[in-house]
């Protein structure tokens, strides 16, 4: 039987679950896919780390080059994270005709053009599944499994802290700061949760997600970004009374016109496939030419489940030698000449506080109007004797209409405006 | 440019949605595949279906023999279905050394030992992507997304039909021949709706997705097999009230015991994702050692849904050469060394009409509880003076501990069982 030998960069969470699969499934893997996979080799520093997952001496590398040098290496699993050391280490692993896996997706965000050509050259493998949405198989799916269809759109609820947060807020109530307080408590988001909650890691994401579908490079730089930090329990409870659940959604869409990618709090009809993904799930739900809609949904993050998405790599590189070329080979459009669209249309919700009562909807509508802005749904409440919440969900326009809209309705001294949050329609 | 050869065995529904995709997306692939696929041949007798496809004359193959002896003729498509035809036509052309496409589920799921073997013994592919679930790329999920776990259970709505006409049952409130003619009135059903209704499409397909799930041979022979033909507004209506929504739903675990295979009605939770896969969508919710949950959504089937299957498996064949034996593979198990559940788990939902109604619901529970059988829930609704509706959900118990418990009850005289359905759990 084929022998494939294994080196772990980093035995943290993903590693560490990689690690476990990889052990644990070895004669499953031998039975099942005729292939003996087995660890040769780990590269971490955290001695109590090692211990606790009880790897055996002959397995611990001392440095990259060990393990680079090492012929009986054929595949190195990249699970370090950050883009210094791992990039340097997965360009020696690549310059030493090792296939790579990994997990990092500000890595592959921000370096595929560089890997991808050094992986060419030495005819080595890059697979990076875990990278995006854990366990969830979206990667190969929009390489293998949907590669047939022009990719029209893709929606992803893609970031497992923020759906637990927003889950949270719209479920019991409470706000922002108490949810994220949960989420830390319970290991869901880091102490410094920036690189979540204001949408870095989504964003990431999506840059990979959009350059598989829509067969270009998506930059990151391109990402429009807007976190979930001043989401409020009254928009989401408005919203709710609208008929709306409240989500973090990665949007990339190619419109014929270009390219748009953005990862915004956005309200999802109750009755749309994304808005029952709850909790630390995620789900990406794309549309193409041929297929129409398709959803992939399951847990967006962990030990198991994102050691899932490296273990299945392994073997698929393991499985799949005469093709190696899986990963990026879609990327015929050059990134020069794509266009990207940052005044994109989309719905608005938007809740206002209305000073004036006498006349002052009208003078709203008529300023909304005046921008070509059109209403689907408007809601006002009382708040006491001067003055009035409105809530309202306009028809389809474009990203500039509503923030010049905005500036004149504050402008007008009839209304102010408290919140946009975008309409998935 | 590698030019890859397509002949389409059978141009309807399927055959025609894939030649319409593969003839309008051909540039497309060129650029993002870097592989010029082309339709060499068609085989089709219908001459108003060629002509409304608009084939050229000089695609319009005579015979089977003309195909697969085109050395022009790389990959040969089978969507003519049933087993005679079809079984030889794709025999021959695996005999030619052509790699077959086919979304025939009833030749996979009967003859797939007999087809791999001549595929393996000619070096030819076998892909099957399309005889599954349509669009979704549950088959390709299987084999290269999913392939590092251990799969211990996979549930599915995977025949449209039977989930558009409960679908319409649940919303409408009508019965099931109102919502079965309904179906046929706009397409979904045949006007012989049999191999749908009673749920024979479901078991073919369960039989191909448990094979691969489990890496060994499932029989057809081995799925248990109920329809929904004697499904009734009544019970949707008492579950819906009990917070179920009825599926046929197909069910395929390794207990670890063994296998068990089934489809047939069942209510599922309001609160699980697949409760909410209405009308002709699809769904597959598979739970993996180290993956968890993982749900996979969308068209089931139509012209270009399954059409995009069956193009993505070409596109797969044609980059994929190096690695072709990517279909059953995994098959380790001989079928023999199976051993197959039918005595299975399940709670149960159970409508029973009590006549006599002093004491009788102390006598029924206590003939429940003689079989180890104990109750969740139970709702009892006046139909009059002197009897009585009970509907209740049991705790999870054996196939053969409900007959048994439902025989004593109809024997006893204190009531009769109207309806027994199963419970996800």
């Amino acid at each position: 039987m084929k022998k494939v030998g294994v080196a772990i960069l980093g035995l943290g969470i993903v590693g560490g679950g990689a690690y476990k699969i990889l052990t644990q499934n070895r004669d499953f893997y031998c039975k099942t896919q005729n292939v003996d996979i087995f660890v040769k080799s780990v590269l971490e520093c955290d001695k109590a780390r090692i211990e606790s997952l009880g790897v055996p001496q002959e397995q611990i590398a001392e440095n990259i080059f060990e393990i680079v040098s090492d012929p009986d290496v054929n595949i190195v699993v990249e699970c370090i994270g950050g883009i210094t050391d791992a990039r340097s280490y997965v360009i020696d692993a690549l310059n030493a005709g090792k296939t790579v896996v990994t997990s990092n997706k500000e890595l592959i965000c921000k370096y595929s053009h560089e890997l991808e050509r050094t992986a060419k050259r030495l005819n080595a493998g890059l697979y990076f599944e875990a990278s995006c949405v854990g366990g969830v198989p979206i990667v190969r799916t929009l390489l293998d499994g949907v590669q047939s269809n022009k990719i029209s759109s893709i929606e992803g609820i893609i970031n497992g802290t923020t759906n637990y947060i927003l889950t949270e807020m719209s479920k019991e109530g409470v706000g922002y700061q108490d949810a994220l307080a949960a989420a830390q408590r319970l290991g869901y988001a880091e102490s410094d949760p920036t690189a979540d909650v204001e949408g870095f890691d989504a964003a990431y994401k999506l840059s990979i997600l959009s350059s598989l579908a829509f067969h270009t490079k998506v930059p990151f730089s391109k990402v429009f970004r807007e976190g979930i930090s001043s989401v409020t329990p009254e928009d989401i409870s408005n919203g709710s009374d609208l008929g709306y659940t409240l989500k973090l959604l990665a949007v990339g869409k190619d419109t014929g016109d270009g390219i748009e990618v953005r990862v915004h709090p956005t309200f999802v009809k109750k009755s749309h496939p994304l808005a029952g993904v709850d909790g630390s799930f995620n789900a990406v739900y794309l549309t193409g030419d041929a297929v129409g809609e398709v959803m992939l949904y399951g847990r967006g993050a962990g030990e198991l489940p994102t050691g899932s998405a490296i273990v299945s790599d392994i073997i698929y590189a393991a499985t799949h030698e005469g093709s190696r070329y899986s990963t990026f080979k879609n990327n015929a459009t050059a990134e020069k000449d794509v266009k990207f669209v940052s005044d994109f249309a989309s719905a608005y919700y938007m809740r206002l506080d209305v000073t004036d009562r006498a006349g002052a909807l009208a003078k709203i509508t008529a300023m909304l109007a005046r921008k070509n802005i059109s209403i689907v749904e408007l809601l006002q409440k009382s708040n006491g004797a001067e003055s009035a919440t409105v809530v309202l969900v306009t028809h389809s326009t474009h990203e500039t209409a509503i923030k010049n809209a905005v500036s004149r309705i504050n402008a007008s001294g009839v209304a102010s405006v408290r919140s946009v949050i975008r309409v998935l329609s």
